[in-house]
């Protein structure tokens, strides 16, 4: 038996089960296509924001043959909530948004689209994406529907880690933040997303906002309207323009307003 | 257009497209279920051994209306690797075992069988799952193949947080640790399970090895064999024996031992 698709007329001609698929059905499709992770590691060499005074920490705890007689290892943790491949939730800049834990499993999955802005955003640094970025990916590869998600990719990401070349500065401490250079999306592109009711939004740069941004505002619209913001994706370049599907899972911090993100898409086999 | 189920005599009516579903329709497929959260989130009253001598922290870095006028707020946070609802790799036990950056997704994700035991082991704290429990499993809903993954439902997760219900003790330091009673995997089973060939290994107590365990065998049977172990799963309750598609998440500490696992399941609408 297999599943195969067929029009109406066929189905009437096979008197076709219209019930859903089967659970173990949902395994034999997933196995015609691969997941991909888009999320960098936590380690000492994760790129945080340059006024964050300490970055990811590991510390071992043990590590080693214990006195019963076998090995053991353990570690503790320390990071702020946003660095490395990170979400930011509603609550990052929205008083009354949900925190990172509240986020329901309904938004943090579904369908993705790639907008490629990488032509522009490779030669300009500060390059911010448009809502004329969206609708010439529109009218190329159809429209963007409520429920999904969107990813910018600029191309940023093959610079990761090196903080000269992705942020545009590897320097540290406050007076570092107006040096950053690097791709974000326009308040008004931010706007018409929000509009449109997607899911999610993701981009291969540190932030949703360009590095020159005082305010925040992308920040402030999406986050304002309940959507969370994926930043540092990886792999940007293994997702098609569409059909990618896309499970976000970030750290389920209590009432966090963000944290770190596992991130990956199931693709088809090409 | 729809996805039927049709035999081969069909399909030669047909003339099938024997290639592979398309991604929109993983989507679709995907409708027919939901997501289930399989986690506990992380707070002051997150689970952890008893003597680890802190739990997970957050600090408040930034809450409130900025200078410029707009709400903001970010939090840092630490904790062990192993607490709440956690993954151990298999270097946590193995020291050759490959770190929580280093599992793949394709051991991370897959079928699900849940043994439920919970009969026996809500009327004996110490329970040990025998291979004798997961032979009757079978009989009863056929066999466990290579490359599922295999949870255990004990009941307790019913108990979660209440230290005292769940670990058998809200004692803390290392002088509470002979005091644990919960119940957990014996190590027979787990080399069965290891033989088998499984992914991965679920449980809603507070580890794979019973309270009572003072060389964990079961972990280092595991472990040994390279398949990683979720703990302190919650809402088993809601998966079916067979048929739940997991995705288990963890947090991608590099060469980490374990750490915070984002763990969901999906199951066909009931």
């Amino acid at each position: 038996m297999k599943y195969v698709m067929v029009n109406a007329a066929a189905c009437v001609l096979l008197a076709c089960n219209t019930t859903q698929p089967e659970q173990t059905n949902l395994a034999q499709q997933l196995a015609a296509g691969k997941w991909i992770d888009l999320g960098y590691d936590l380690s000492d060499q994760t790129l945080y924001w340059p006024n964050n005074p300490t970055g990811f920490k590991l510390d071992t705890t043990a590590a080693g043959i214990t006195p019963a007689g076998f090995y053991y290892s353990t570690y503790a943790f320390s990071a702020p909530e946003h660095g490395g491949t990170h979400l930011d939730a509603p609550s990052h800049f929205a008083e009354n948004g949900v925190g990172v834990d509240k986020l329901t499993l309904e938004q943090l999955t579904g369908e993705a689209v790639v907008i490629d802005v990488s032509a522009k955003a490779q030669q300009n640094r500060d390059y911010l994406v448009t809502t004329n970025d969206i609708g010439e990916w529109e009218n190329t590869n159809g429209k963007i529907e409520a429920g999904m998600m969107v990813f910018f990719k600029t191309g940023y990401g093959k610079f990761y880690p090196d903080a000269e070349k992705y942020f545009g500065t590897a320097e540290r401490g406050a007076a570092a933040i107006p040096k950053l250079h690097f791709p974000g999306i326009d308040s008004a592109a931010a706007q018409w997303l929000a509009d449109h009711k997607i899911k999610a939004v993701g981009i291969d740069t540190p932030s949703i906002d360009v590095g020159q941004s005082k305010n925040f505002k992308t920040h402030q619209v999406l986050m304002g309207a309940g959507i969370p913001g994926f930043e540092n994706v990886a792999n940007i370049d293994a997702l098609p323009a569409r059909g990618a599907y896309i499970v976000a899972l970030p750290m389920k911090i209590k009432n966090g307003s963000g944290g770190p993100l596992r991130l990956i898409a199931w693709v088809a086999k090409g």
